[in-house]
């Protein structure tokens, strides 16, 4: 069978690799060699592997007949929309590892790959090589999914690692990560949440089956957490982990955030550290289930993209019976609507706060000001918690981050 | 669709009930009703709400033309093996949760399987709802597959966790796990690692693509663990584990292998406690993965057998691509040539043990008598091991356990 790769950076050079270095256990599998035809790309790759294959023109895989399988490797949704489309159209499977274009487009592609009998897989695009969305969708069919809160970006969770094990300032932690290769010169979808945000929607899409748009979801990322947030945390019996979080609410809507989370230990999601990724999520049925890997990185990224493209290939005929329903604007509550505990810090007086919040948990730390009050809230909803905190008499709001129950 | 159930116990009657009550999310799944037709036990079950379907008599779901998927549920080998195949025969889909008959029989009957174009899937042999078998599979399908150890029976791990956290010698924590429940009258299949050794077969398989039977696989239980082996794990940074392990080895043979373990804190598997299965895969691609959740229990490994009935029904006119070669005698090595590291205690002098045994890491304990020596190997052959430990003069052995490194 013939195959193309759009994009030959981290994951598509990736792909190259393993399609060629592995084509023993593939062809063992597959009982058929997937070969590579032609790789996309407009820069030069002098001496590489695959260097023959090379071209900086898509048409040549498009209109190659032969050519029956893709995998789109590039990021972004320009032009990888186009792309897609067109390869869906053409009758080729397409398998890629871009959040981006299937946050943002998946409906519309796995549409346009049904109407064409052919698959559209992106195994790769959550978790990196972490299986999540084959199990989520194969393994636990026979449930309804209640929630799900994972560890979705290695970058931010080794940046809160390191904050959390060394008591290393936000900054300095960004620019060892960066050093390391783990965060990009601009950091930014990383660290404002919006890679754990494109993560989030896919595993709610599936979840859920309602397509679920990145816009419909609440999104934080870690810029703003405090040391002291994390002192507290460490002297309290729980970690500070950035969540892609989502819960079935009781009307049928569901609870959609990327936020940084307290999680208590014992937790499984508390155990993930470093670049490593960690999903729980929990159906009706089977109750919690944990999966935990790589979430990035060349080989284990494109481990889940040539592990599509074998299930694409064993496909050929029938196309795979996966996705998910149209947007629904309605679906995502209102965070504001949603219920969760908090971690409170800020300047006041213990009494007001008592007066004011009434049952709550307060926290200690050594050493701490004596006019910083820090505790954890009871369950309510995040409009009723801005309410109360605006009352407490003469308090300084320093952070408010949810808790994970 | 119809389908038929045989064996109304634990999780027969959960397939039921998840049928009945998911049936929502199933159709929406599949585009078809998964409805039963027949339900096989010799007992009755008055007031069930599929009393109706009950017969004592498995003709009627062999010949029934109608029924075109079956769950087995019945476990054992007698009579599920002959049901299995004749059903398999008659061209009707057969999935189960029944361990002792694919790790005994799975290569044969996937064969028979193949000949007849239907499936026969067993996702909820190992693991009960966890995820395993499918994500090992197709997500890992790239990956050659380097080694994987689990925690893979919860009465066990449930056993061992009480010894550990509440100093519970083993016999009270068995009979506490016996009136939760958790273990049955004759708790031998358990204690002993025969229901271990059933699913680490079944991993090893697929993993490895060749048969693997239970006699190859060398089984040690827990009930010769030590409250004071498990004193000298907790004292020095250990959990004590049963795991059913695999390695592949450098001549291409494997390591297989059901025993105790010492496993340093820090290891996922570490993390595993109580009643749940947690099992680790380490492909050559992807690195490390785990797997987690409720190992057993009516719902969740009812779970995973519906999870493959509904991909059965996705699967009817293209027969899914799975299953393993047949058993290779020489595959497995014999566990005295494999390598491991051990804890090692016995009664005997320090500098006797200095002198025979080289580079070992010793083991303090608090109040542990003065002539009692505990200590860690390097990695060694077990025959080589045997052979230092016995040239060491006057030295008592009392425990040697693998450790995990």
């Amino acid at each position: 069978m013939k195959a193309a790769i759009m994009g030959y950076g981290v994951v598509g050079s990736g792909v190259g690799e393993i399609l060629i270095n592995n084509a023993d256990i593939i062809e063992q599998k597959l009982g058929d060699k997937i070969e590579i035809k032609h790789v996309l790309d407009l820069r030069d790759f002098p001496g590489d592997a695959l260097e023959d294959k090379l071209t900086k023109n898509f048409e040549d895989i498009v209109c190659d007949e032969e050519v029956t399988l893709v995998c789109e490797a590039m990021g972004g949704t320009k032009p990888a929309y186009d792309f897609t489309k067109r390869l869906l159209e053409a009758g080729k499977h397409v398998v890629t590892s871009n959040k981006e274009l299937v946050a943002t487009y998946g409906y519309e592609l796995l549409q346009t790959a049904k109407a064409h009998n052919v698959n559209y897989l992106f195994e790769a695009s959550v978790g990196g090589g972490v299986p999540i969305l084959r199990p989520l969708w194969q393994c636990l069919a026979a449930n309804h999914i209640e929630r799900f809160y994972g560890i979705l970006n290695g970058t931010t969770n080794f940046i809160l690692t390191k904050m959390y094990n060394e008591d290393m300032p936000f900054d300095e932690a960004l620019r060892l990560a960066q050093e390391l290769g783990y965060a990009e010169k601009d950091p930014t979808a990383d660290i404002a949440g919006a890679d754990v945000c494109r993560k989030t929607c896919i595993l709610a899409s599936i979840s859920f089956g309602t397509h679920i748009d990145p816009e419909q979801v609440q999104t934080q990322g870690i810029q703003d957490i405090n040391i002291r947030d994390v002192s507290y945390a460490k002297a309290n019996g729980y970690e500070i982990k950035l969540l892609g979080y989502c819960s079935k609410l009781a009307g049928g809507k569901i609870d959609a955030i990327v936020s940084p989370f307290f999680v208590p230990k014992g937790n499984q999601i508390a155990t993930v550290s470093d670049v490593f990724n960690g999903i729980v999520v929990v159906g009706d049925m089977v109750d919690e289930v944990f999966f935990y890997g790589r979430g990035a990185g060349s080989l284990p990224t494109a481990s889940a993209c040539v592990a599509d493209m074998i299930d694409c290939a064993m496909h050929t005929e029938k196309r795979k019976n996966f996705g998910w329903g149209a947007r629904d604007a309605a679906f995502v509550e209102n965070h504001k609507c949603c219920k969760s505990a908090y971690f409170v810090r800020g300047e006041g007086d213990i009494n007001a706060v008592k007066a004011a919040m009434g049952d709550v948990s307060f926290l200690s730390l050594q050493g701490a000001p004596l006019n910083e009050v820090a505790f954890i809230t009871p369950c309510a909803c995040e409009s009723e918690l801005d309410e109360k905190l605006a009352a407490i008499a003469d308090f300084r709001i320093a952070s408010t981050i949810r808790v994970l129950v």
